[in-house]
Order: structure tokens, then sequence, then C-alpha cells
């Protein structure tokens, strides 16, 4: 299979490398920036490419990789007729690829890429949708060849599953950031936290987190709560976060039981 | 060793379960209410006592594991001279014990605890502090036999660290209980985002958590938040914090920059 990459970001690369990895042929890297192409295509053994004219139109699938709000006009561009082109984008609906090619769908891999750091694309959850049968057959038996869990969802499923992943992976690291950021200014050591926060996931790989949920909000421990804040009076992001997930905590249990 | 435990909840629990197996006598556990004092009595071979006048105030450890408003209150009810005296809170400053013992101090174990999920001891911080260098060696010497991570801390430095665990744990849990609820609300498997999850952990296990920050907000890609804040648009607690942690990300970056 030959294939088309449109976009040198994260998600383009490990889907690049995800691909040749599988034994498929990714025959061009395309950018708006010919050194952002090429830094990817080289890895890829693909040909860089950062204009229109020289798109490679007979490859069997078109992967747009780029910010959802370039998707549309990225798709247009492209100038396909009956090619399969496909999106990756978490919240951005199917509609957004109509009238840039007849067979159209989305490919929506579940995880955090980054750069540095390889992943193991066989347990990613892959989410696809496609504008017919025919071409859901053909995006999931695309699918199959990296991931042992290929799901179809609708568009609007598929963003709130988007929606849950920023909560529970993009919100998390940043509170890890915000954590390290604390202790570091204080002169104390990060490490510290580690087995803390591995014990915060292996708490909830068996449990769900409603009902594992520790601290001072869950407790009302209202004494420990304005130590806190009291600790944090100088930082009002901090200090507002803190007392918004306090109060979001309390409310959560509260729904949890009524 | 001879110990009681004032306190019959968490940290109470796993204590008192992690002193046991260190082969320690757990001489009384004490609680307000007697059946909470007898459930974990009868698990550690102890005499369940609800009142200060059964203390057996030749024991050689008196560890305090309530909430933080009760300690100093219970501290002076306990009528001690010189026997050793420790609360475990991470936000009480070890000034609550003053006048109630002559010897001191604070033991903290850095870990989040659950009733129902044990821990390994060995790897959990234990902060440590004291009100003389007598006191903190008899103490440190205590903790040597639960943890190899034995670290003595003001009690201005493990407040900071209490506020830094409570955003990197009590948090952290939070946010994937919320997760968990938007995709139980539109009928998806919250199983689906396991991986990311321990993605989302494996990446800061040998990275700094801002250097690998993932999502929209950090790419400043307004597009899909404006797409996940009309998802939440019935849901002002959750469109609130989506707000707040978005813009604490760019915060958190511009300063990591400067």
């Amino acid at each position: 299979m030959n294939i088309v990459i449109l976009g040198s970001g994260n998600i383009a690369t490990h889907l690049g490398r995800a691909f040749k990895m599988a034994g498929q042929h990714i025959s061009q890297v395309w950018s708006r920036d010919i050194s952002h192409a090429s830094a990817l295509a080289d890895t890829l053994a693909a040909e860089p490419i950062d204009n229109m004219f020289d798109l490679d139109r007979s490859a069997d699938l078109f992967i747009i990789a780029v910010k959802d709000e370039a998707i549309r006009e990225l798709a247009l561009d492209l100038k396909l007729s009956d090619q399969l082109l496909v999106h990756t984008a978490g919240s951005t609906g199917l509609s957004a690829l109509e009238g840039a090619s007849t067979r159209i769908g989305v490919f929506y891999p579940l995880q955090t890429f980054s750069k540095i750091k390889s992943v193991e694309f066989r347990q990613i959850p892959i989410i696809i949708e496609a504008n017919s049968p025919e071409v859901l057959a053909s995006i999931r038996a695309i699918a199959d060849r990296l991931s042992e869990k290929v799901i179809e969802l609708s568009s609007e499923q598929r963003k709130t599953l988007h929606v849950a992943a920023v909560f529970a992976c993009n919100f998390t690291n940043h509170l890890f950031g915000l954590a390290q950021e604390l202790l570091e200014e204080k002169g104390l050591d990060y490490e510290l936290l580690k087995p803390l926060i591995q014990e915060t996931l292996n708490k909830i790989k068996m449990n769900d987190p409603v009902s594992v949920q520790t601290g001072p909000a869950i407790r009302e421990d209202q004494a420990t709560i304005n130590a806190h804040l009291q600790l944090l009076k100088d930082n009002p992001d901090l200090s507002e976060l803190y007392t918004k997930l306090s109060q979001s905590i309390v409310n959560l249990h509260k729904r949890s039981q009524g």
C-alpha cells in the first residue's frame, strides 16, 4: 500500500513510523514547510513535498494529520476524486472532508504522542468512521494492521471521547507539571512524588476513580484546604485551580451518590 | 516496640499493617467510635479503646492519625509527659503537638491510601521532623524499618510537598473520574482511555511533564477548544474547569520558557 502523509507533527510522525513498521510504503510527506516535511520523510524513506503540484495522486491512502482548523482547506487543496482520504483528528467531524473525495473517513488513534518517545501501537485504540460501509471496511482493514483495538464511533461520540481524553491525559499531565514547579520553587525534589503518582495510577487500574478518591476535599478537611490556600496565596492561578478542583471533587461525589 | 495508634482511617490502617508486618506490636487502637477502633484493632491483634482512661501510657510510640483539625486537641487529651508522640499529617506543623509531650515529631508517609488496596511500604517516602536531634534519631530509626526513603523536612517544606501531592494525586484522580463520567453519560466505555492514561504516566517517568505536554491548549488549537467547550456547555462545572486548566497550561508553558 502506498501512503501519503499530510502533516509533520506528532501524529504524522507516529503514524508514519507505525505504518512503516507494519510493512507499508510511505510515498510522500507533505508540509507547508519543506524542512519539516524533509525531517519526517527522511526517517520514512519517503519523498518530502511542500507543493500540491507534486502530490502523488495515485497513492492508496491520504492521511491528513494537521491542526483541526486547517483540515478542510487542505483536503480541498488535494484535488482528489475517489481516492481514500482520512483525517486523524478527535474533535473534527467527518463532514470536514465532504467534497474532497467520494471515499472519506476518520482514522483517530487515541493516544498522546510526543516526538521524543515512541509508543507500542498494537494497544492503541483506533477510532474509525467513514461515509459508506465499503469505505469503512477499507479503513478497518488498514487499522487492523496497526492495532488490536479498532472501534467505529460517530463524529459526536468521538468528540466526547476526545474531551474525556483531554481531562484524563492533557490536564493530568499539566497537574504533574504544576506539582513539579511548586516543589522546585522551594528546592524540593520532584522525584519524591513519583511513587505517589505511580500508586494513583495503580489504584484506578482495578477501581473506579470516584471510589478511590482521597485528599482534603473528599474528606471535607477544611483546615488542610485553608492551609493549602494560604500557601498558594501568591499564585492566583494555582489557588483558583485548587479551589475549583476541590469543589468539583465534592460535586462529583454528590452526583455519584445521587 | 509497643505502638498505640490514635485513629482508624486510611493512614491508621495502612501504618498499622506496615508496622505489624515489620514485626512491631500494636498494643491499642483508639477511635472516638469503638466500632471503628475494633474493626482496625481486630486486624492488628490490638486492643480497641474509645476512652483515654484506658490508654496504655507505657507504650513506646503514640501515632496520631486523625483529621488535621482534631490533632491538637487529641494530643493534649492523651496526658503524656515524655513519651514519643508523632502525627502523620502533611499540612499540620510540628507545633500542633507542643505541650503534649517533651518528645514530639512528625511521621508523614507520602502516599495515597485506600482501605480497599494495600501498598508496598518500602518504596514510600516517609517525611520526618522532630523537636530535637535525639527525637529525630528515634523517629528515623523507626521509619527506617518501614521504608528505604526517609527524609527530614521542615513543617513548611512538608506543607509544600503536601500541596504538590494534592495536585499530582488527588486532583489527577478526580480528572480520571470526570473523564469516566463524561464517557458513561454517552454510553462509551471508560476502558478505552486506559492505554492513554498508562502512556501519560509512562511519558513522565523519563521526561519533565512540561516538556511532554500535548493537547489543544499547548497547540493553541482554538478550533478544538471551542468544539470541546460547545460539547460541555450544559455542564458549567466542567466547562469552567476546561477553560481554567487550558489557560493554566499556556501560563505554565510561558513561565517555563521565561
